[in-house]
């Protein structure tokens, strides 16, 4: 096998039906080894104040109460996971919809408690990754949709970190084949000035990464995204890219385009 | 490979933590090849009514309108098929949860209005079953676990009747290995009296059967499963049981339990 892509995508490419099937369309058309990994975006925190829970996020990360588990596990795992995978059939690309849990494609601990405790989160690992699943089905012609919902050795459920379980998989799956990461979301890629949409930085490395950190110029959304990035450059993966999900096609090439991470 | 043996369960089996937990445990030990069809009990109901949405079922199915198809999906191929994979892993038994949705497992199409108009139901034949995907899986030593939410060719996500799902699977996998078609619910098999427990009927085909439906001894939710049973028995499977879930194991072996479907 050549390669696999691991494309992440959250925000509004799952909340919004319109770019959402622009975005499969897009996706559908790129002729490479691709395993689609998902957040939740803002559905699940709709049918959790629908139902009286209010969502809570500290540092760009959920604290999932026991409903909270039963909800994101039905939206993530349910009603997203197979939205995708039916489009991207449909489009002609055969999928596969997968959660962590599935043959224990992730292998999760629930998050031990200390200064936060952030209820059903579990934290993964790039040993615990059943790479050769994924690459028995990237094999026979199927592109994984990945939901961020495992499990603990006790059938607990937890919910993953997007971000966290496509950096995961890929540092996972480096290990058996080369791998490249890519990141999508609205920004064109990491902006050095949140309010101008023009101002990507073209490359973020060990050197430059903590000196800007130390300006406090990253969203707390963003800091997650960048450390699991970092952590994925020094597991072997070819290349990590954030940037605007309708730039995707363009990760696969040698066009430029968004914000490249490099060690 | 030896032969593949559909197991579909419903009801307290799947609603009861317990009841649940102990049915997977005994399923866990045994040593065959087993694919598990899981239909939705009352969970989905039960956040139906939460959401002020009256469940509606006519003639043992279930009339599926817009709000119902995104409950079912999220309930059926979210919570509880995870719940289902997480634990048969924590036991030992490798589980990868599928929908119908999943590589195309099941090509649905949107139930026709005649009488009745069902909703986003689907029906499904064994032509449109994708048994290669299940097939690899089994070989590959997981036990596929399945939801009863399928998609047609333009995406719209459809509700299948669980026992629908179980036949249609079976029937479509006989055409490349033996099939085993084991029909899991509360009571030790089908009854001649519905308020004897002991009343269960050893073996029904196709010339009894008729004789006692004329009777209307059969209720409502148990015809489509007798219709299905029938179905799938004249398709190629070996051997096709309904019985109580508490006796999984004996449907495996030459010791007797529950009503066996024949032609």
């Amino acid at each position: 096998m050549e390669e696999i892509n691991i494309v992440k995508i959250g925000g509004k490419v799952i909340d919004n039906e319109d770019e959402r099937n622009k975005f499969l369309a897009k996706l559908s058309g790129i002729k490479k080894n691709i395993i689609l990994v998902h957040g939740g975006g803002k559905v699940a925190n709709q049918i959790l104040t629908s139902m009286g829970i209010e969502p809570v996020m500290v540092g760009g990360r959920r604290i999932t109460d026991a409903e909270t588990l039963k909800v994101v596990t039905m939206v993530y795992a349910g009603l997203i996971n197979k939205t995708i995978a039916a489009r991207l059939n449909s489009l002609g690309r055969p999928a596969v919809g997968l959660s962590g849990v599935d043959g224990t494609l992730l292998d999760a601990v629930k998050r031990p408690v200390k200064d936060i405790d952030y209820g059903f989160a579990g934290d993964i690992t790039s040993e615990g990754v059943n790479a050769q699943l994924l690459i028995n089905l990237v094999k026979d012609g199927y592109t994984p949709v990945i939901a961020t919902i495992a499990a603990d050795k006790n059938a607990q459920l937890l919910n993953i970190n997007a971000d966290t379980v496509a950096s995961t998989l890929t540092a996972g799956l480096a290990k058996h084949v080369k791998t490249n990461l890519f990141f999508c979301f609205e920004k064109k890629g990491v902006l050095m000035d949140a309010n101008d949409d023009n101002s990507v930085i073209p490359l973020l490395n060990t050197q430059n990464y903590p000196e800007l950190s130390a300006k406090g110029i990253f969203s707390e959304g963003m800091i997650p995204k960048l450390e699991n990035a970092f952590r994925t450059v020094n597991q072997g993966v070819q290349k990590v890219i954030i940037g605007n999900s309708n730039d995707v096609e363009k990760f696969f090439e040698a066009e430029y385009a968004g914000t490249l991470i490099c060690k």
